[in-house]
């Protein structure tokens, strides 16, 4: 038998999470007085120099509503007609969107197999045999997700050698970085030494899932890129209309390290879940915890009696993988509470 | 000279304002704890609730964050690929969302010219002679705006004769309700005496202009039509993760009647202004006051003398039309400091 | 009564009629062994060149299946996202290819209401003041039909005035030229004369109407914007396998002058056509003959008793207008018992 | 050294060779007096009858200029905006046609590794996890090639099974046939036997590789699902204005069994060709030949010297596999002459 609170927390996403409150805060701090619409005000202002000064002079940053929305517009930046996206096959846009990629952009996407959501220079250089080709879509982006589906990271160096091996073929990096700050948490950096400084052209950033409302955007890395975006965005469904709302939030989680202490707190949790269970009988780790994700091998028996409790994906029926994910408000009781459950939902398994 | 006020109220647009207080108490009230993501929270069953009450029992309730997304996503469950939507030439779709229905539905939007915004049977019956015509776009939908974008109202009456023209022809009635809470406002009914009850098949509601931070919502109807919904917003890049901030929202303005509350009153702060700068030597409506908008011809010398103190958009520069707009926190302090300016404004036109 | 010829000659359109004896003697010729598909087949290359020589140095010309075909791919090199074209009304590409241009390149048309056809420089004035307004989309395409759709034909200096106008403003200028034939016959001058030499960038090439038994090309006029073509083309479905046939097709018209010489007697037939029915009762001509249509209003018991023997369209239900198109097979007795048969039926429905 | 034959013919493809006479003549035999366009002509209504008499009482056939056209259009009957394609990685659609299917149907292809090009139920059933998944694009369609992109043939009972449980889950099953009548060639039954009779519901038809100057159809086989086609073709830009030539050249294919004696002759030089290189050194199948395609591997040297006299495309260049094509006119002496050149290579590449 499980113990019994109430409520628990949530391991199913981040996103089942509330607001920080000092998002919360901003949001009512911009509720003053009139203001410009669509972005003509000074709260939007205010964000767009966040974002410079966290990934650089010539960032353009774009408010979005959800992280499809950036990486859909962001992709219509660089996709002619005849193009095709390169990614892995795990990746959001390919699995997660009901091809809004294929339907909105008419583009096909490339998916890739990959062992645990991270594409290789091999990976890609055996797509590019079709350029030229009339018959073929032409490879034009590689889409990467930073951390991964499989809460995996990419180093600053993989990233690194991933754009000089596409910019040499024409190509461009796009990163879909819905948890990008839980990746620049773990592997220690600035989220501007996982971007900027290593060739990724074009950034989907993520605030919700980081303690936001509902916060996205578009971060335009390199100038050239960025002519249209503003008639992207638009037709693209994505401009607010009241729109300080949303950059306040994302100013919010840039300024004093918010979205570095929220990441921290919830990749150590994940790490905290992950040690607690190690040992387990019939337990094991699917991928590496590189994030605030855990990906845990469970007997059957112990996922449905744990499923009637808690709140977590299924990730593969077939090998009894599921997905944990932990946030910014998950305590250190939440995980404790929880694994002293899973010990006994995989005991009982066990031993059956 | 015109008066000194430091910063006057926006007469833009109803989406300068910010957010209405119930709402704003709304949305902290939500942020309780975990809750499940994309719709599966309390909040959001709240909000469909609140629709029914106010639409009819058959009513479907989707939240959206703007209202090209809602649009957009609404008409995406009539279309086939070959068929067209008719709308007056004047209608948002056709020439405020940058092409995104031509972009994402990939169809054909069949602009048709009126007198004040608003179709008439007469001009729908003439566009069905090339039905079953495969040379032809077919004629599926009518897209009627309440208000329009003129500010003017359809009535229930009108409504009716509309519906019932185009379901015997087989067509889909849609309403673009942005501000169909001004409208039934200003005609005295419920918001379902001018959709439900008169033959409207989908509804894109508006809740941002009428005092939310951000929340719009589709109403469908027509029970047959909500088929694949939960697909097309899900693609159509306009399900919120964290919904129960956007849900709460909406549930605020269903709630004690703030919506009527805050549409009456911008409506009457627009026909304050209206009377306000009636009989002015040179100025005359351009189209009647029939909600929060009014569109004055004023002396070419008065608008850009205005311009340099309010916020507001120009209608037509070729016939000197204006457009103002008020809102649920404009003032009559606001309107008369404003009929003040006008009246300088124009005066010293005339005299020049 | 009307005569009684068992199968008189159609006056619906001219792709009634089949192939000039040339054209199928060039399809039979390029039957001659193997040549590589998707055009690398000699037969290819002569067609460009025949091309190069009509249209300058600077032309290159992709063989197409139809005139829809030849007009979206040739759009489709010239269109962003948010990009609309401007048309007249009456345009091909708007009323009769069944919303292909939205449907397959998501993109606005902005009809142009027109007396005759034929779009004037302050029809695409109008339409400028949205440019760089990030709410509308983008005119960026003029696009006008060589002959009408109305049977008028642009001259040399009508053409040169709109393209000087559009290429000021940045846009692009688009001839469907299903009947450019015709139009130079008319007028007088080289096919060049009212294409290359005032400034039109694409052309659809129209060669079916003209005598073949079905090949259009895209002509790209300025080579910078022949970047992509074969992408699009394959993309656009147009890429014929065994080419040879479609290009050989298209060499015979450009041969000695057989397009004029065809395009000549169709014109001729619709004069020797519209001055038989000249001066009778109750006639008159809705559009002034320029080519190979006819567009005379008749008493509408004059045309139901002539559809009765012959196929012609009715232009106009409401205003009794009809089209009569002739063909290069069309000969002058065709047109003289169509005439006779005329005369009978509008006299007998004056006189009834 | 190879063998001097002057123009040696083409193993690159079956579209590199011409017309078949009996076709020729259908077309020459059409081009009589009058004929209403767009498929109002008795030729497009014989050919109708001829695909009936092929394919069942209740088949819909729509003559097409190319596959690309026929598959596009076929699957625009089945799909809604948030469907997917299963297909083989290797399909012609996914492979083949420049992204036309995402560009023109907005649709998602989810491309199915395989052994030999082709599908089985366990392949698909691996994708159906997904069904009612609002995150996911929604398997629809599973569409196969026949003869498939390798050269190899479904049977019957094969083509049973996957109907079976596609049908089972909902599911539509398409076929691209553009050599199909390859397949019922070798395999010996009719084409229905492979199509109507075991459940495919929609099928592309191939004429131009079996001999056509440039003639393909869509062939809807389950007459439920042809409620649009019409509109959905003239849209697709595929309907031909002159219909009646390309109607004539599958009825001709159609007539007397050209179709069959075209495609067996095609498949007995590729057995021909296959049984003499039977035992070269370092010379292997790669797939089985089961239609008029042979993919041998060969030592790389062999390869570029026989590219210098042949035309053939190259299949895998890193595990040295070619494709050689064969045609209804390839001539026993033309295989004999290659396979001599073959062997010339072969012996000189292994004793290099």
């Amino acid at each position: 038998m499980l113990t019994s609170t109430p409520f628990p927390k949530s391991f199913a996403s981040d996103n089942h999470s509330g607001v920080h409150p000092a998002v919360l805060a901003a949001i009512l701090e911009a509720n003053t007085g009139d203001a410009p619409a669509y972005g003509g005000d000074p709260w939007t202002e205010t964000m767009e120099d966040a974002f410079r000064a966290e990934f650089g002079a010539q960032a353009t940053t774009y408010a979005m509503f959800n992280g499809t929305g950036a990486n859909v517009v962001g992709l219509s930046l660089l996709l002619r007609p005849y193009d095709a996206v390169l990614c892995p096959a795990t990746a959001h846009i390919n699995t997660n969107e009901c091809g809004a990629a294929e339907r909105l952009l008419s583009t096909k996407l490339i998916p890739l197999p990959t062992e645990n959501g991270k594409i290789t220079v091999d990976d890609i250089r055996g797509q590019l045999s079709v350029i030229g080709n009339v018959q073929h879509s032409q490879p034009r982006v590689v889409s990467i997700s930073q951390v991964t589906e499989c809460g995996t990271c990419y180093t600053a160096d993989e990233i690194a050698e991933l754009a000089e091996f596409i910019h040499a073929h024409g190509l461009f990096l796009h990163m879909d970085g819905a948890r990008l700050a839980n990746a620049a948490a773990e592997l220690g950096g600035s989220m501007r030494s996982l971007t900027t400084d290593v060739g990724v052209d074009l950034l989907s950033f993520g605030g919700t899932k980081n303690g936001a409302m509902g916060a996205e955007a578009l971060v335009v890395l390199r100038p050239e890129l960025d002519i249209s975006t503003l008639f992207l965005r638009k037709q693209g469904m994505q401009l607010a209309s009241k729109m300080r709302f949303v950059s306040a939030q994302l100013t919010a989680l840039l300024t004093d390290g918010l979205w570095r202490e929220n990441a921290s707190h919830a990749n150590a949790m994940a790490h905290r879940l992950a040690d607690g269970i190690a040992g387990l009988p019939g337990v094991s780790l699917h991928y590496p915890v590189q994030s605030n994700a855990v990906f845990p091998v469970l007997p059957e028996k112990a996922i449905s009696e744990l499923q009637e409790r808690y709140l977590f994906h299924i990730w593969d029926a077939t090998e009894n993988v599921v997905r944990w994910v932990t946030a910014f408000d998950t305590t250190a009781e939440h995980v404790d509470t929880f694994i002293s459950d899973i010990r006994l939902a995989v005991n009982g398994a066990v031993n059956a």
